[in-house]
């Protein structure tokens, strides 16, 4: 999984009749000291994650694997809000 | 997903016949800010997207699961056209 | 999908069993002008195409999709041969 | 799979129910060396292993085929620590 | 596929139970020239392949694919011995 920060949505009227009733985020990833690479993706959202909060995505087919998701042409879902981020005994990130 | 923009179309009457009828199409990748990253995919189309739109692309076997696109051999397709695109309260995107 | 020119030919006597029969294609990845984009893969073949051609590329579980490949150990395949390529209203390509 | 060193751990209280009860660590990914390559990825684990340990990640469906991961949301595993790196006869690595 | 060339084996005595007897290979990935490109992966072996040879390497859930590897938490395989890489009609590599 890569760490990311919810900072938008993304709305499609016109879609695949499965994604129907899916909220799609745009998540930037961030680095170990949350600062963003530079890189994004639009994710699924399975817990009800809001904008600004730090999550984890999974990409690819395990990205079907929550009960939002299960079946529909999404390639990355959030499946996780990130409470706290310790590296080397420092508490990175505290939510 | 990815976000990206329809900039053409790939014609091949030579390809496996599972990919009879389907509409391939040649998708710039673009950044939050709608401009282009440098990278683009041929994906297959779900929705009936036409050049010019601005899309998502989900890719890897996920590509697969829509009604288009069952057990075909693409690994991209076009599963929804984005209406618009919201970051940090800011409209960045509207159709 | 993403399009390449085959340039070459692996043959590889001691391989998985089921890869038994099946052409590997050296093939080189092309930018929207058919320039080379400095990667390559190695395909398999499941459309008879020959050194020279432009094809499409599909990769990941995807490229077990075509009768040629199915169920076997390959990661990318060859599923159709380019006959147009149209970006933004000209023929970038035509075969 | 890629060789990496756990540097810390994620927790994350609100997350997809298959996810209860797997440990979640931080890899920064190494190259021959041990030496950090600069990208990370977030991991399940399914051998015990613990902050410091040099251990073997695989990803994306393959994450999902230990007794821990079956069937969840996630698209890397830890699935082997590291005893003995070898190459060229020089052993790179010894626990 | 991609091209690589064995250079070393990784040894793991605390592992998934389904990676029991399967032999772990160092990869470095080589360009059309049997250049090193400066990456590199760890692979099963499925084909009795030793260091020094130049070998391909199928990535994701088609890693999966051959009797060695069989529903493994293992996300690439060495799947064949490369003999002969011709391209432009240049033999670029005899084994």
């Amino acid at each position: 999984m890569q760490l990311g920060k919810i900072v938008g949505t993304v709305v499609a009227s016109r879609k695949d009749e499965k994604l129907e009733g899916l909220r799609l985020q745009l998540v930037k990833y961030v680095d170990t000291d949350g600062k963003p690479t530079g890189s994004f993706v639009v994710a699924a959202d399975s817990v009800g994650a809001g904008v600004g909060e730090v999550v984890l995505v999974a990409c690819g087919s395990s990205a079907r694997m929550t009960q939002a998701t299960d079946n529909k042409p999404v390639d990355a879902v959030i499946m996780a809000i990130v409470d706290v981020l310790e590296i080397d005994g420092d508490m990175k990130y505290v939510k």
